[in-house]
């Protein structure tokens, strides 16, 4: 096993809890200023994480206006002209994009990434979703979401037609590819990046979604809230990239964690307290919906339990656990709503620096992951935070690197060792 | 009539001589080079220009892979992420982009735009295309390409839609559009840049592109090899603008001129020389071919005249620009392919800086054109030249601002006015 964790920087406009937007101390002009989006990332290279990660859906999350103008979640740059953006003012840290294989084309796609990969020396990665939202479908004319294997089957191919118009061995010669979905004649003609192709990132924990990562994956992001669950996935996606004919060191797995740090544990508290009583009752059963796909909670008492919930077309893995632990802490769907919409669903960590980094080595010597995709409440105090205080006691333990080993992501992943 | 000139620099891989990338001087590696890119936007800006241009094609131009080899345009990065990477190295120029109505969905592209003209500080301008190649549609699943008034019907309601999307005044309001090709419910979401959205670039020459072009255009960029030719296009194109209820001057028409200058006549001569012998006849001839959507030619005597060709479903005005030229000048097909070849079909002026001041004032107090799309015969030599020797000399004659006017491309290239 390699010593040392890989970290990832989720970037989100304002911060990832979704009352970030409210508290006094977070950037609140993030979404649409370029220029802070570059010094989080500098911020994030000087400390050495593997990579800055933006997701993506092309279109507004909430339908409700109101609502949306409440969280810092209605609006996003287009993720890779950002990263082309940061790229050009930095130079060592890997830059991962979100993007839709349901709403976008294998060739342009290929193309797109490959192009970030040249412009940044070799740091380009790509994470693909099979965009779960009805959202989007409204915004690409399509008749209404595609069935979750259908999305799978369209992904499969997609996904195949990008690695092979992206092998380094082969980048001129015709594609010459008729399939189900796509007809692709060509190659890609551009020259292969330092690293040779972009890093692959998926995140879908179904067992097609697993199925299609062990296939095809170079990252695997992932949402798990304890110990046990994080392992049983980690040990059934390895055991599934053995069984696909591939190293299972190359495949890399990171779960998102949200980490509130502070001097003491007193502190770290009363700042996550500060960030759960901004969150509006109306906000939070919103975004729960919306995850959830479900309208099965809007006539139900704030203060009675989660019902039960047929399973729906839209996110299962992330339901799942929403659900789980619902039932695990008893809680109110008012609770719920609130818990899940600080940390949308991730592991949350509240403590000193020490205390943190005891949770994150259990994971990461325990086997549950290979690193983790650090998600700070706000922008950039958090990140600062993390950085100033948990990134030095993870290097005083010979868990994090001090210096990056290479030039490219797929150096820096260990993805060539 | 506003006093000065436009000016845009119309970057190339290697440059825009076909056998650019033989020449000594030019920067061969300049498509993969996104440094190079840098460099040359930088020069243009400390120059004036109101704008750097990318074209595009998602594809490699030249199905044979030998010929494409030996020519500076079998690559190219994605454009928009290019542009992205050069607004972070620059604060002034404007930055244009290609895309296509055809490959592309208006949702996804307004936002894509959107995000440059945000990232950019209100540079960002689409050159919209309606993709007539073949090369394309095999890469994107078509069956076959489009018919010319098809295109022109998808870009007629895909251009409605963008301006709908990016239109200031409404950017969160639901746009509810269901029309022949698109379905598209929500609005943007993204601010208005401070150019308030990007400036609108149109090139196609046939009928129903004026007229498209009238409606929506803000720029259009074209090809005329003479005075007459040029303010024929431009009459028309200001008088369909008129007729569409809009402020012709609102509209700026910006001819191609591929200037070759030196400090003296013969050494200026002595340079285009160089570079027509460098062109070989394989090369030349396919690329007419391309040029042409013909393969008519191919098995004519290379020292016979050109044949009538039919009308295609290709480039129809740049295929009659070619072919009246070869009447005109009782040229052969070789002497066509290389004549055409060298300057792709643009205006050719060759000389000392007063020669070419002389040229462009001309056409400019005579009512052919807002200024010009300067296409340097190789990079960045020949764009160092210009800057070096013709800027000055516009400047000297009151032609060419000599610091910018406004923030945004819009406010410099006078559409607010």
């Amino acid at each position: 096993m390699p010593k040392h964790m890989k970290l990832g920087a989720f970037l989100m406009p304002t911060g990832h809890h979704v009352a970030a937007w409210r508290h006094p101390d977070a950037a609140a002009d993030m979404g649409l200023n370029v220029d802070q989006y570059i010094r989080v990332a500098q911020t994030a290279e000087k400390a050495g994480f593997d990579l800055v990660f933006l997701e993506d859906a092309a279109g507004l999350r909430d339908e409700n206006a109101r609502t949306a103008s409440q969280t810092s979640r209605s609006v996003g740059f287009e993720p890779l002209s950002l990263l082309a953006a940061i790229a050009a003012q930095t130079s060592r840290i890997g830059l991962v994009a979100t993007a839709s294989t349901s709403y976008n084309e294998p060739y342009a796609l290929a193309r797109a990434f490959a192009t970030l990969d040249l412009l940044s020396g070799g740091r380009a990665g790509w994470n693909l979703v099979t965009s779960a939202s009805e959202i989007e479908a409204a915004n690409f004319g399509a008749e209404g979401l595609r069935k979750h294997v259908d999305r799978y089957h369209r992904a499969g191919e997609f996904a195949k037609i990008v690695a092979q118009l992206w092998d380094p061995a082969d980048r001129s010669a015709p594609l010459n590819h008729t399939g189900e979905h796509f007809i692709v004649e060509q190659g890609l003609g551009l020259s292969p990046s330092r690293q040779g192709k972009p890093v692959m990132v998926q995140a879908g924990a179904s067992d097609v979604g697993r199925d299609l990562a062990a296939r095809t994956a170079d990252v695997v992001f992932t949402a798990a809230q304890t110990l046990d669950s994080a392992k049983s996935f980690y040990d059934d996606v390895k055991a599934r990239t053995r069984a696909a004919g591939r190293n299972p060191d190359h495949l890399k797995i990171m779960p998102g964690v949200s980490p509130v740090v502070a001097a003491t544990r007193e502190e770290a508290q009363a700042k996550l307290d500060t960030l759960q009583s901004l969150i509006p009752d109306e906000v939070g059963l919103s975004l729960l919906a919306s995850y959830l796909a479900t309208d099965a909670l809007k006539d139900l008492p704030l203060d009675g339990p989660m019902p039960e919930l047929q399973a729906t077309q839209g996110m299962q893995s992330r339901q799942q656990l929403v659900v789980e632990q619902a039932r695990r802490d008893n809680l109110s769907i008012r609770e719920v709503a609130r818990h899940f919409a600080g940390a949308r669903g991730h592991w949350r960590l509240v403590g000193t620096a020490e205390d943190i980094a005891d949770e994150l080595e259990a994971w990461f010597t325990g086997g549950a992951c290979d690193g983790f995709n650090v998600m700070p409440a706000f922008f950039p105090g958090e990140l600062d935070s993390f950085v100033a205080l948990v990134v030095p006691e993870l290097q005083r333990r010979g868990l994090f690197r001090r210096a990056y080993e290479g030039e490219t992501l797929r150096d820096n992943l260990g993805l060539n060792a």
